[in-house]
């Protein structure tokens, strides 16, 4: 090890502990008892008349109380286990670690490293590696299990037709079947169509499956900036990103200390760790693109196959016959991996190194299984540039790309944009399933105006919301900060808490068998006045909790239910009550729309009877707090 | 008058003053010179070799500082003049204000009362009163005008080729014209498909057009609370949201003083003014449903005609026979007008009075211009509940009431929901133009998902840029705090800004004409590094700059375009540049995805001496700029 190391250095802080009412429980799938798929189930009151809720669960063991956080060990390495068990990949000694890994960092600035070295695995030659591979040869591994029992949201079958025809959903040819096994996530895997992002190296993931016929997935942004944060602030909000929901989480870190604090967020990361090796390649020839090679480049590949990044962002459509389209954008090239690949090939006026070497990078992430997340380099950085030739030449290319990195048994996904005005999304959406054979698309947003900074987490979670009904994998999260400046811990949960809106609302309007669950429980409990519930049931309980507090007054809201303000608890009970009396009295209670003059006076008057003695003080209590917590 | 006031209470202080980098201008229209037809001017920083970008601009005299705002005195009311000078109406002496019209409060509690009383105005029989009148009998009036060149942004014709083609729209039947003419204005009104809500007796109003086939609107709701507002605030939460730009507001109140507070909004509110004249019906039968009558309801109407209540929510579409409809529920009846109608059929066993005096009720409302909203009692409250049969019934019910109160010469729009997964939004909007023949149809929201309480702003601001862009004319704004407590000013000014976010999502998408043009001015001063360019012309330039100043190192952010970070503050514009004489080298610049190889050597070779030439460095500090600004 030659890694310049300060171990005066604290060990990062992380937040721990259950969501509120919440606690930890496993799935053992039928397939594979000795697995542990985490979920969280949602605790309700007493006396709520229904059971509690389980939801998933990306927060890993931070949540569980059960388990000792020990940042500075890492995460239990579990799943080591299940990569030697199926074979085929050998331990060797690493890649010597050099000083311009972490950007030639002095030891007084360099971060404390990361406490033990784990020698790496690679795959052999003639050995099936990757989730893919296994896939194709009708093998199902434990991942796929894991997977499997994770997107069932705890059930543990089909569910009844009653709350099965919830799904009436509009799901533009995805297929999300009404149970998930593991034989349907392998045969989505196998036929490209979804991806398990899994390292071989990173031993201490939990896996999730990305694929337009699964849950919507987020991924949460986050890295460190030579001038703003540290090692300790990026673990801190790896942690903060998954317990709000983050499904994979991107270290964008430039600058120095950069090696290291990728592995302090690797050794206790749960979730897929994605990376731009661009990035990392340009730090290593102090920043000039000019002078990237394709060995330097490898070479990061490298290292970061071994420290087990489970995706690689690879900008290999950004081809030197693509770059004059740019030319009268409104915003031209804005991505950063764009950018530098666009100054290479034209400084050089070579095609793209990623390009023309793309067989060798593809062999090389075979034996780690690293996933490709083709980057969109070309992405448009405005709605002016949105759905142009050069975006959509760039999709192509990584269209031809897909089939090159699926016949050589990798997993694959790919980036989209960006800015794209409503109208523009499902256009984008189709010509990416089209090009790319249904590969995973990987949004980011996209923001459906330019209008708003300060506020593109929403200006992009209205596209992100829509893309995903339209089958769009993953959603990469845009925070409040986005075009102006570095995101804060505050802005990690609000991006984070907005895309879980997002791809929610995306599961519902596909009609995901199971995604209607949450909101009827919150629905009933919003509606019976169990207000704890309806918190805990939200995306953010502790906000919800104190923006109510904030507007009662004191004495009101410490007890729990309302009885002080809405005389008993089930008042506003009392008014369905009332209607489904009412509705019961009818000849015929399924008919609609019909006159009912002459055809249930007697009920009508019954009815009218029993209003009066039921005492209409009730009906106007409920009323009363109902409005009170109703934007006026 | 007969109205309890106490003159020690203090007049509402208000926010004035222009937004940042804006000064008021006026359009005057070829049509009516006298007009002045207020826009907002964004005036961009020295050099950046565009015009400056009028907006429209909602906040009334409030950014005007060459107007001496008096709170006490009101408004200026030049609109009378327009009324009277048309003719057809006449001053009378107004109905008395009782003492139940401020929910018999007591002296000590009463709000001061607004300085002065204004005879009100009212249309006389045989005459044409409402703008709907007027434009089916072809004549054009000063608020078809106004709201005529309102609309255009500042154009003065319609924009150049070049321009116009940037509105690629997908509009879904809607065809907002090239420009917006005094003519198609009124043709608008004729057919019903858009309303100018307009009381002949608010003589303060700015006045507005709401219609698919013109800028897509917003509402901000507010209104006092016996607990925990004033008028005081009231006052200034109107004042407030229509600075950011809500284009009408509702006057929510209920409880004490609530005629004393709508006398004040309306006296200082440029915007239309809306309500729930059912709240206040209430209150003058102390809280009981049972005891309305339509004597109680119809003397409620005939006070807020007066005040000049521009547009009144009517639920006539809670007809008896729906009601059972909501048996099944997860949440039953949600509205709160819903609610109280659906008691007062069901405990009087009779069709509600509302839909069984409509037709006086249009009268009435005639006399004075007063628009309908028909309201949408029966409104899904969870999407378990979303375009069900009980709310398809009524929605059909307001379209035969729509065509009755048109026959009746009235002004017409229809509310609508509240909770609905995106695919079932375009469904509902569809019905809705089927049913009520395109009048122009105003939702809350709709929410897409339940399960965000804290964040329903967001959950329902996807649903509001969804149905905007199927054809809803106005998107009534939900706050944070929607299901938890009373909006607070900075929930008010979060709910507008997200709202004007989903209605302009909503007019891009559509291919509004103009709307493009601040995305783009905004995009190209992002690109360019003009900072304060880029945060004037956003929604919300205080937050923007806020959020760049919280995080740039404080030597640096006094430097308004960068330079100390970036080196040339033209870097950015050098890389665009590059690859534009790049694409110029090229034997046909317009070829796209063909291979260059041994077309362009030449170029390619002039290009990259010209590159090195250059200097690198520029390339790559502002990169790193553009790197430290966006999202790690």
């Amino acid at each position: 090890m030659n890694i310049r190391s300060n171990p005066e250095k604290t060990v990062p802080a992380v937040t721990t502990g259950p969501l509120p009412s919440s606690r930890k429980i496993f799935a053992s799938p039928d397939a594979a008892p000795d697995l542990r798929v985490p979920l969280r189930e949602i605790i309700l009151s007493e006396g709520a008349g229904e059971p509690n809720l389980p939801v998933y669960d990306t927060s890993g063991p931070y949540t569980d109380p059960s388990v000792t956080i020990d940042v500075n060990a890492g995460l239990p390495r579990n799943r080591k286990q299940w990569v030697l068990e199926r074979g085929g990949v050998e331990e060797y000694e690493g890649r010597q670690i050099k000083p311009e890994d972490n950007g030639s960092v002095s030891t007084d600035k360099a971060a404390r490293a990361f406490s033990a070295y784990h020698k790496p695995l690679r795959g052999l030659d003639g050995h099936k590696i990757t989730q893919l591979e296994f896939a194709r040869a009708g093998i199902i591994t434990k991942e796929m299990i894991y997977v499997a029992a994770r997107e069932n949201l705890g059930r543990k079958q089909q569910l009844e037709r009653a709350e099965a025809a919830l799904a009436d959903g509009e799901s533009f040819g995805a297929a999300v079947p009404a149970f998930i096994t593991p034989e349907f996530v392998r045969s989505e895997i196998a036929r490209g169509r979804a991806i398990i992002p899994s390292n071989i190296n990173h031993s201490e993931l939990e896996p999730m499956i990305i694929g337009r016929n699964f849950l919507t997935k987020i991924n949460a942004n986050i890295g460190n900036s030579a001038v703003t944060s540290s090692v300790e602030e990026e673990v801190e909000k790896m942690v903060w990103a998954i317990r709000w929901g983050a499904d994979t989480v991107m270290d964008l870190s430039t600058g120095r200390n950069i090696h290291t604090t990728r592995e302090w967020i690797l050794r206790n990361a749960p979730v897929p760790i994605g990376t731009v090796p661009i990035y990392q390649a340009l730090e290593k020839c102090n920043g000039d693109p000019v002078k990237l090679t394709w060995e330097l480049y490898k070479d990061t590949l490298i290292e970061q196959c071994e420290q087990g990044v489970d995706y690689f962002t690879i900008h290999a459509g950004v081809r030197l016959q693509y770059i004059h389209l740019t030319a009268n954008r409104v915003t031209g090239i804005v991505s950063r991996g764009g950018s530098i690949m666009a100054k290479w090939c034209l400084a050089h006026h070579k095609e793209s190194f990623l390009y023309t070497h793309f067989d060798e990078i593809c062999d090389l992430m075979r034996k780690y299984d690293v996933s490709f997340s083709l980057g969109d380099g070309l992405r448009p950085g405005s709605i002016a540039d949105a759905n142009d030739r050069a975006q959509f030449a760039e999709l192509e290319t990584l269209g031809e790309l897909t089939k090159i990195a699926w016949d050589k048994g990798c997993q694959v996904m790919i980036e989209g944009p960006g800015h794209v005005p409503m109208h523009k999304i499902k256009i984008n959406m189709d010509k990416q399933l089209k090009e790319c054979g249904e590969a995973p698309f990987y949004t980011l947003g996209p923001l459906t105006t330019d209008i708003a900074p300060g506020y593109d987490h929403i200006t992009s979670g209205i596209g992100a919301a829509m893309i995903g009904w339209f089958g769009c994998a993953m959603l990469c999260y845009v925070t409040p900060k986005e075009h102006l400046g570095l995101p804060d811990r505050n802005d990690v949960k609000t991006g984070v808490i907005t895309y879980k809106i997002a791809a929610h609302a995306a599961d519902l309007a596909k009609g995901h068998p199971a995604a209607q669950l949450r909101d009827d429980a919150l629905s009933r409990a919003r509606f019976e006045f169990r207000w704890t519930d309806q918190f805990n049931l939200g995306l953010d309980p502790d906000t919800a909790k104190s923006f109510h507090d904030e507007t009662l007054p004191k004495e009101a809201h410490k007890v729990a239910h309302f009885c002080s303000m809405c005389g008993p608890k089930f008042c506003s009970m009392k008014i369905t009550q009332d209607v489904r009396d009412y509705a019961a009295t009818l000849n015929d209670p399924n008919r609609v729309g019909m006159s009912m003059a002459g055809t249930a006076e007697d009920g009508m008057a019954r009815m009218s009877a029993k209003f009066k003695e039921m005492g209409e003080s009730l009906y106007l209590d409920a009323e009363k707090v109902k409005e009170s917590n109703r934007v006026l």
